[in-house]
């Protein structure tokens, strides 16, 4: 058992990368073959469609995060609940019955993690993983870390075990002012570009009290006013955006925040975090590898041991 | 000049009335010819043949208000920045020139109001008369005054003047997130009804102090696990939505707030200040009469004179 085959299968997207015994990454694909377009009863064969060849290394097992796990993925593995840290999740792997994989292989799920607020539930699926690889690679056991996007989610870590987190819709707000409010008749396209200045001015606005819901409108005026360019109001919008999703978390004392995510998002939580003095640290998908690696580390004698 | 022809001119709808010397209310009409229907040149063509007939009665004159005197309307009426009272209004009437408007007609049209908080500007246009024709009808000087809506107008008179003013997207943001959200793929159509503890328990959940781009996502966890029915969901939504817009306005000490607006509108205000403990009065649209009377009854020499 010393190659394992560790596979990010969300929504839209189907990851894998083969590690060695030691973590280290020894090949990567990625496919479109997101959960979301798959049919029932479809999961075996788009996994060997992809990864047979690989599984066909003796000595290798797999294991799978993200909406693959969900009540239309593959198998659903159940939720576990906060705190959880790699002891847990390994405990509640959920294994695909070796009649369903092809070859009687390996194969199993990681659960994802629930928390409650206020008699209000949370959840993740996939992002747990990319929690616990950053945790390993930067070797602490406390930390606060955000993983941006369209659902971004806050995570804080106590003891190795994620004790909390939420979810914040940061992305989608954006895209939907975007792309679907009054604001999407003069807003140009989104061309990617940062323009800083734009940004960090967003991000300061927000931060002085307001809801979103308020602040937006600041766009359509500043221009009304031929105060801010039509160049600019993107960059301005997710100052807005992402200054709101920073005022309303509790980060009074936190000295530094890990963010996990695409450089371009890393960029725009560092200046907006920032603003308010905190430190950041980044790291990019490589997280998930090395978190799959060391919930797979839990159970050295396979996965069919440590599943329900 | 004993008969006032009062006109609301907005976006999307054009209503008028007669009103007598006193400001009694003659007579009534509306359409659907709101200014985003009209060709530049087109608005007096409009004008005559939903009123041309009332202005043919000698001694009437008309006062407009709303989006008709934006820079896309009829004709463009600078704004009039806070504080902005009854008099600073009626000194700035823009007049329709009498070789434009038919026959020589006296028309003007009321300005916008503007303001400014922390560098970022603000405006309004058509709500401000409805401010005034409230203060009017309830005889006070000092009042917090809500036109809830797709963007909701939130108005601070001191000393019978607007002193400033705010504008919350929440009618907008509520319905990106029904229409256009993820939570869209699981609300079900909303039929107008309200299921009031479900609204109660979305404005309760505002108020414990998180962004609405965090509470939104209770809609779609608090339904996994079964504890939010899907017919209730709309009506949570709504609660969260308005929830937030009151948690974000600086409401303490205030002990009545003025709410201007449709009865199914103003209830759901009425329910969620009142978890505020704060008394609610209502006003509809006739608001909107009164407070273009008011206006005229500083020019009692006829539009002309005050104009620019």
């Amino acid at each position: 058992m010393s190659r394992l085959l560790a596979i990010d299968w969300g929504s839209s997207a189907l990851r894998g990368a083969v590690l060695g015994d030691d973590g280290a990454v020894l090949d990567e694909r990625a496919s479109t073959r997101g959960m979301l377009g798959i049919e029932p009863g479809g999961f075996a064969e788009v996994f060997e469609a992809q990864f047979g060849d690989w599984m066909d290394v003796p000595g290798t097992r797999c294991l799978m995060a993200g909406m693959v796990g969900s009540k239309q993925g593959w198998v659903e593995a159940a939720y576990c609940p906060c705190p959880a840290g790699l002891d847990d999740v390994a405990a509640r792997l959920t294994r695909i019955d070796p009649g369903v994989a092809a070859k009687g292989r390996d194969i199993a799920i990681v659960p994802g993690i629930s928390c409650e607020h206020d008699g209000v539930p949370d959840v993740m699926r996939g992002e747990e993983i990319k929690v616990f690889g950053a945790l390993d690679l930067l070797g602490v056991d406390r930390a606060v870390i955000v993983l941006p996007g369209t659902h971004s989610k806050w995570a804080t870590v106590e003891a190795g075990r994620i004790a909390s987190f939420s979810t914040v819709m940061s992305g989608e707000f954006y895209a939907l002012l975007r792309q679907h409010s009054i604001l999407s008749r003069t807003l140009p396209e989104d061309d990617g570009a940062l323009d800083t200045a734009a940004f960090d001015r967003g991000v300061a606005h927000a931060f002085e009290g307001h809801s979103l819901m308020q602040t937006a409108f600041s766009v359509r005026t500043l221009a009304l006013f031929g105060r801010l360019t039509a160049v600019a109001m993107p960059s301005y919008l997710s100052g807005l955006v992402i200054g709101e999703e920073l005022r309303c978390r509790p980060l009074d004392g936190v000295g530094e925040v890990v963010v996990i995510g695409a450089p371009v998002l890393a960029e725009r939580f560092s200046r907006a975090l920032g603003q308010r003095r905190i430190r950041v640290r980044t790291f990019g998908e490589e997280a998930a590898w090395r978190g799959l690696w060391a919930i797979a580390q839990r159970q050295p004698a396979g996965f069919a041991k440590g599943s329900t």
